[in-house]
């Protein structure tokens, strides 16, 4: 079994709609390159309670939990703080960080909201921030990382390889024009019954107007079984009178 | 207090990062709009004891539940016999529901498992569907809809207008290029303290190497005191020695 994880995205502003989230697909995409499963992805709002309890719940269920966002020097960046006090940790001064801010900032711009960044739960490790110094941390099983793309992604790359990770996720497509879900989901049935190891899932898709048909993806940690079931769903499609095209359909 | 809502989003190809989800952001735009507050989105694999648990656990937390996905006609859909067993409910034949798909198809197409788009938890009221014809439904607080972003919109749509709603929720932006979080936190915070009932989001941004800057973001359903505390936001740009641009920052 792979290592699991949890996503946790604090921020009013996936919530209310102001901003389409990007880090969901990125992370999800990473882990399961590195055979690690996203069991679960929260958007929870900028408030104290609901963070501490989402973080408490999430890193006694999975094995690793990530968080994205507030974690930067305005008055709504509390995950830190929160995580501090899920953990039952005091909020401390951190010296490491507070020198790397010191040394990167004038002393007119290092003011108190900018040191405030160098507070983290006792005990925890910084993750080096590539982008624009302010670290992210790890304490215990919790990554707190930032929320603009740009910076979770350096933090994420930093982390990802200190991670225990099982086997990687390989997946093989093939997708059909013309061909609709209800025609095939029989067939498809069977093969899932067949391999049940493997995640057989059946997504339609739309171009455009006339290009409009279901794609049939087959992914899992062991590669014979998936291109067993690849095979056999191949094999569905030409004997439902299609034509079988490899991988996921794209506008040309 | 406005009526809460959760959104559920159930799909394993969200999880392994195959698709990239446009739902949330519409649903949390239009429900703001509309004056339901959007508290949590979780976004869960299609695994039937995840997805039970899930749907007891929001729709005895939350007004509203909305779901999307897992609704068509393959056996990786499983939400709607989900959501029967949360109820403790038969999952049975929806004798209108036949009907309507067994004009829409022709009989060679009207098979076993379109025959099962039919089937809902005993009690459930359909939701039209005015792209592809099978419903979704609404059982109890919680609303079942397609995953297929076109679809989904036009389930929602059916549903919204039948909801109970608050006070829709009116915003106010600022922008300053080169103005960063760090310099204006101090100066941010009082205000959020003295309008306690808004919602003052800080939110970087970066358009281009040279287009870069923070974005404030005063929301609330008091109508005039967003407009008080975004006027202060202005002058704290001002004060601050940048210009405060009116609305969003948007590539030229």
């Amino acid at each position: 079994m792979n290592p699991t994880a949890c996503l946790l995205v604090i921020g009013n502003e996936i919530l209310s709609g102001r901003t389409q989230d990007v880090n969901v697909q990125y992370i999800a995409r990473r882990l399961s390159e590195t055979g690690i499963t996203l069991s679960e992805v929260r958007i929870i709002p900028d408030i104290r309670t609901v963070i501490v309890r989402n973080v408490t719940e999430a890193r006694a269920a999975y094995d690793n939990v990530f968080t994205t966002g507030g974690i930067g020097p305005t008055h709504d960046d509390i995950t830190s703080a929160c995580v501090a006090e899920s953990f039952g940790v005091p909020w401390v001064h951190h010296p490491g960080t507070f020198r790397l801010l010191e040394a990167h900032f004038t002393p007119a711009e290092f003011n108190a909201a900018r040191q405030r960044m160098a507070t983290m739960p006792q005990g925890a490790v910084p993750i080096r921030n590539s982008v624009s110094v302010a670290p992210g941390f790890t304490m215990g099983n919790v990554h707190v990382m930032a929320g603009v793309p740009r910076i979770m992604r350096a933090m994420f790359e930093e982390v990802l390889p200190t991670l225990p990770h099982g086997t990687p996720v390989v997946s093989e497509a093939w997708h059909a024009n013309g061909l609709y879900e209800g025609s095939l989901a029989a067939g498809l049935e069977m093969i899932q019954q067949r391999h049940p190891d493997i995640d057989i899932g059946s997504y339609p898709y739309r171009l455009d107007e006339s290009s409009r048909g279901v794609c049939l993806l087959c992914k899992g940690t062991d590669a014979a079984g998936v291109k067993a079931a690849s095979s056999a769903v191949r094999d569905l499609i030409e004997r439902l009178g299609f034509t079988p095209q490899a991988g996921e359909p794209s506008k040309a």
